[in-house]
């Protein structure tokens, strides 16, 4: 009998459980550093809540879970956003404003499992609520490029690509889009890459627009525009005043990252949740999925039950992340705990002598590791010690007692050294 | 529309999260400082993994996950132990012995919840495979015990409950129960204090015991002995020798935890697994379930398709072990991340240098928290900044540049002081 993990999951042994703890430990601090507290939900939630304002497609993907026929069924959490919403929702008067949250939950999509996309992943949420200023907006996209930065990764890597809503509004609205086919021509604009030219352009004639803006209109899409000089998109679609983008240049560049952001009117995010900014973070030769996305969502928390409350926030999640890493070869080599020291007898009499010390250092707080073995061959003990990449030797023999001393090889230098062994624990602290 | 959390799981906002990671910080310290290697799998497996070998009563309890109709259904884990097992197996060959393993997974069970029982909770796992000598079965309670230790527990507050299954077996021979009745007689001890006396003795009188020795049997099950001295256990149990706990004595001994140990052959613990040490931590009064409990399964891997291979660990859930700190005042007040600084402005024009500030702090790794208020009335901010319990506000005037020199006030002791911006980081530093 042999059991295989699921399609699209991952089993951690200890190397790749100590890349993943890697990869939370910089994405909590870089989110405390920046003033955000963490929180966590539960794996699964009613499934009727991922039906409120979740996109089309992740509902579909759903995982069902239930206890047995006849009771409820939930769905397995596939966005963290609706338990968000329905936290702050249950809390919105007594939660101190603006409310600034991060959570690293798993997350189960039901998807094909291909490149950069699994079953099972992690996703790194940042969420600043109660505050409708685009200051919030730029502290959100600061915090993500503090993250690239904690992992080595630079503009020549990365770019953060940034729209709003209310500016493409405004140039569909100077082209002659009527306001009645707004959304229309988001959803449009949201399904570019998933449908042919033709068909494509044929819908803009449909929304009113003639072959020459249809082209135009294009071509304001497919490039990008410079952040810190915002005049020059101006420029680009007619002159037109994009007042909600100035403002985001103005508290970007006060941020000091323009350099790692560009405007990609391009860039529109499911529908679903956003009403404002939308962004996301792409390898910089467009070689990955997005390694991160999110935008402004400021009518959720009232659609779960709570009062109006403006919202922005991003996910990122780890499976297109690590593969960005691993390209620019930004993987450390090693991340597991460091071993302090390695205890082994050199004679059978000193096993308890083993035992004791042993305990005595990791009550200590001092990562230790003793053999198993059989032999008191301190040759093949100390190779035993290289293998667990201990800093230190405990050799321990017979005599050894409280008042004795004790024999401590550095397996970094080599040397070999006589202590006492009441000054184990500082000489291996050190 | 208000959604709730589902039945027995749990929201966590930042003051019980922060909690949480106090709690997983403790499980993850004493688990590296014994030696251990941290591991994860899937949320959710081949719901026939979970009918290999758990007990009834947890296959009964599992969720079950599924995504339409003709799709797999997959069991949302109930247990680590499964998991692990088939991680084991897939690699027994590759892995260097003994394999030393920790998690600290979510679960999830459809039991009712009450006190001490949640629907998802929280288990710290502690697995030693590929030892077969006593010596393994006493670290793992070592590990839990310096664990404990680490959360401030004492002997005064909790002991571990251990029994050994060759132990009761030998006794139940010398009492007379035929070899072929022994499995009879373990499962009917594990269900003593779920039926009653009468009921529970006439099946004694079936196993061949008169009623002379059930009363004895039930003397020596009801009461508990000291680990540390063997020879008390066996001359209670009628001078029989019970090699497999004087060996473990010895190896607790040498351990230095005798004193928070004690034998109790009423411990069993579900069949499913365990075959020769039993342990359970219980809070010492009895007024709560098991705090952890655990044993050896030499037989799983094998089960699981892997080689034949010894095994011993133990779970601990974080609801039990929470009410009890709780109710011993071993909660510690405060555990969320200290806040290093609280930046603000003295007047409109510094708002652009509170930003450029914020973000050199939070570069330089340092927790540093902003106003979002309009105010630049000192006072009034001074106070936002102790509600955030910061150590230092810095106080932006206009003339700052970064020749300049900046205000910062150490909210601890209520000093303020006028340094050079260039030495901000080094001074909030300190």
């Amino acid at each position: 009998m042999k059991f295989q993990a699921p399609k699209g999951t991952r089993d951690y042994y200890p190397p790749e459980m100590a890349w993943r703890r890697y990869l939370e430990a910089a994405w909590r601090r870089v989110s405390i550093r920046n003033g955000f507290e963490e929180v966590e939900g539960p794996i699964f939630e009613d499934i009727e809540l991922y039906k409120v304002k979740s996109g089309d497609e992740i509902v579909s993907q759903v995982f069902h879970v239930s206890r047995q026929e006849g009771e409820s069924v939930f769905g397995l959490r596939p966005e963290f956003t609706p338990t968000l919403a329905r936290m702050v929702a249950a809390k919105a008067n007594a939660l101190p404003k603006p409310i600034k949250w991060f959570c690293m939950p798993n997350l189960c999509r039901g998807e094909r499992p291909q490149r950069g996309r699994l079953r099972e992943f992690l996703q790194w949420n940042i969420d600043l609520l109660g505050l409708d200023t685009p200051l919030a907006d730029a502290e959100t996209i600061f915090t993500l490029v503090d993250l690239m930065r904690e992992l080595g990764l630079t503009p020549q890597h990365v770019k953060i690509k940034i729209s709003h809503r209310e500016t493409v509004r405004t140039i569909l609205t100077m082209l002659g889009v009527p306001e009645d086919r707004i959304i229309d021509a988001f959803n449009l604009l949201d399904r570019r890459d998933k449908m042919e030219t033709n068909q494509y352009n044929a819908k803009w004639l449909e929304l009113g627009l003639d072959e020459h803006k249809i082209e135009r209109f294009d071509q304001m899409c497919r490039r990008t525009y410079p952040v810190g000089d915002v005049a020059h998109l101006e420029r680009s679609i007619g002159g037109e005043s994009i007042a909600d983008l100035e403002a985001l240049d103005r508290e970007l560049t006060r941020f000091g990252i323009a350099d790692w952001c560009e405007y990609d009117l391009g860039i529109v995010r499911g529908l679903a949740y956003y009403t404002g900014t939308v962004y996301e973070a792409h390898e910089i030769s467009g070689a990955e999925r997005a390694i991160a996305g999110g935008g402004r969502y400021d009518k959720l928390i009232e659609l779960m039950g709570g009062p109006a409350m403006p919202a922005v926030g991003f996910g990122m999640g780890d499976v297109v992340l690590s593969l960005v890493l691993a390209d620019k070869g930004l993987l450390p080599d090693n991340v597991s705990p460091p071993v302090d020291a390695f205890v082994f007898p050199a004679d059978d009499d000193a096993r308890d002598n083993v035992c004791r010390i042993v305990t005595d250092l990791r009550t200590a707080g001092l990562h230790t590791r003793m053999t198993y073995k059989t032999t008191t061959n301190v040759g093949k003990l100390l190779k035993e010690a290289a293998q667990h990449a201990a800093r230190y030797a405990v050799i321990v023999e017979t005599p050894t007692t409280s008042a004795g001393n004790i024999a401590v090889k550095n397996l970094t230098n080599g040397n070999q050294s006589e202590i006492p062994l009441a000054e184990l624990v500082d000489h291996l602290r050190h």
